[in-house]
């Protein structure tokens, strides 16, 4: 299979599933007149939607800059890459667990969802981490991105952190859901900002 | 990242995004022996898929031909893209809230029906707008499309009218709704000519 | 724009759209040990599905084989392209219409479900004459597939045929539903037929 | 129809379904405070989503590694093609009824949904042989992947092996259901273990 072949999958599937989000992000029942007051109190929906929609933006530019260096595809890359993808679009579930937790806020439900996203951003993480690993092993990135380059110092320096501020927020909940939160939008974040950085 | 990588991820979004809207339509309850009626009561739906199709098409054209003029991607691009792209998906919402407003009709609802509408499409032109200038700002267009150009001249001169037009038809919501639907039409429908002309 | 996009747009959608008509298939409810008889129950919208999924397929070959002759896409063959597509995604709202009236059998319903699924073949054919006279008298086809070419005679004479057969289907409908079925059916096998000799 | 556009549309398609097997997934209902057990009783549908998305994953392989070897595509291959897409669409619905059929486990039930499962499985696994006879015959494949290849040797030999365990699981179903998932389980791990071997 030709690198190329690889990314153009899986940034089918990106697409996808940032444009299937949307669908999660469903019309309220409301009573004649107060269509207004309905939408309004969809809030949590918009705003996990906009979190994840981000997310999964982030993570599509990432993947995209790791794979735009791979010269060769094998088996195992990707077994690691529809092991990645597929946790990825577990966002959707996990997205709309947390809308309607926060939609009927009761903080063991919010709890609850708060760190099934935890737990499915930390393990997408770890996924770029084995996916980054058996790239640097195997030699299937080109020379200018190998093991002793900066892109690779990056890509090593990042996860760690990330997985850091997911892990932090699986604790946090435990104590408040509203630092958990804090810290599951500061690992999404900072993703953000180490793309802004890998890319320069 | 190669100009070519964003355009194919973009017109990815557009395509399943357009194909999407269609979901919306879906068939209505009736009673044995009345599904032509029935089918024809959705006609504010199909009002509000027409429009929509028109709209996201069009926005595909014009987004089309101006990455088509790019030369250069920078991570800044990608997050102008990414939440222009945002801002379109949130369409197939917009037109859901429209056309159930429109199918059991009451004034407050569809004012906040159409005003809604309206901010997203206004937002949508200004994103274009935004995304127009950092490109001519940072030189990333072809030479002969760039600040001086024919085709820069007209981006620069469609963008403030159809923002006019929908900010039209959002103050014209508070007066009369239709007024403030023929003035949301006329914004779409402005699309479609400075379209026609731009590509000429 | 170049030729080859237009054509990627459009494959795009027709994939979507393909794979998307899976999701009108749902699951019956059910009484615990009844699910066999719940699912066999939904022949029709399995037999809604087949022939839909069919007839897409075909529209996509027939699409494919066309704008690969395509030289130069203007402004209005992107119109007409789009409407085209508008036409064709209407297929998952009409075949939902055709199984679910199928499934709890009432004449006129059925009449009405067939009449609408007639219509609308009958539009997306209608949509292809208007394509291909366009492109024919713009010379915007390839040398070998001009106005004078064995492919282009074979375009001319096939709409009329299935133009035909969906107006038969309709007028048939108010005699027999199962005769309407059966020429909307003969319809859709004549595109299969004629893509098979178009592309000897 | 030149040898990419059959390989990028059937991309599309595997790309398309992938993704949308995550909306089978639907959040359940719960009372306030029991989401947690609300989720964790949904696996039987996790389940069936881990092992549908491994199988469509590794269809998706198997299909692409086959049309890289094609050099010719004729109208019969076409319709081939899309004839084992269709089969492949449908998993979506089987997946959603062996879940259901798990979630509120009755034997008859869970049985029937086994069986629909296999029957879909073996049918797919029959439209690879026929796919696979027809390019063999034709000569559409590539010099070196041609008749007596390795290649050729492996993908003669693995398509009885998968169909012959699906059909143990049709047959052992009407025994236990049990040791008729662990066959279906096995087919589809046969697959990635040949995919596996087949790449080398």
């Amino acid at each position: 299979m030709k690198a190329t072949r690889i990314q153009s999958f899986s940034d089918g599937v990106f697409a996808i599933l940032i444009t299937l989000l949307v669908l999660e992000f469903k019309l309220p029942e409301y009573q004649q007149g107060g269509l207004a007051q309905a939408v309004l109190a969809q809030w949590p929906t918009m705003l996990a939607y906009v979190v994840t929609y981000a997310y999964v933006g982030i993570l599509w530019l990432f993947h995209h800059d790791l794979f735009d260096r791979v010269t060769r595809v094998t088996p195992r890359l990707n077994v690691l890459n529809l092991s990645s993808l597929f946790l990825t679009t577990l966002l959707s579930y996990s997205m709309s667990l947390l809308a309607k937790s926060l939609s009927a806020p009761d903080v063991p439900d919010v709890r609850f969802a708060v760190c099934a996203y935890d737990a499915l951003a930390l393990s997408i993480s770890l996924s770029y981490l084995f996916i980054y690993r058996y790239l640097s092993r195997t030699s299937c990135l080109s020379a200018s991105s190998g093991p002793s380059s900066g892109y690779s110092d990056r890509m090593r320096r990042y996860p760690p952190v990330s997985i850091g501020l997911y892990a932090s927020s699986f604790v946090a909940a435990f104590a408040s859901v509203y630092v958990s939160l804090a810290f599951l939008a500061a690992g999404i974040a900072y993703h953000g900002y180490a793309y802004w950085r890998s890319s320069d």
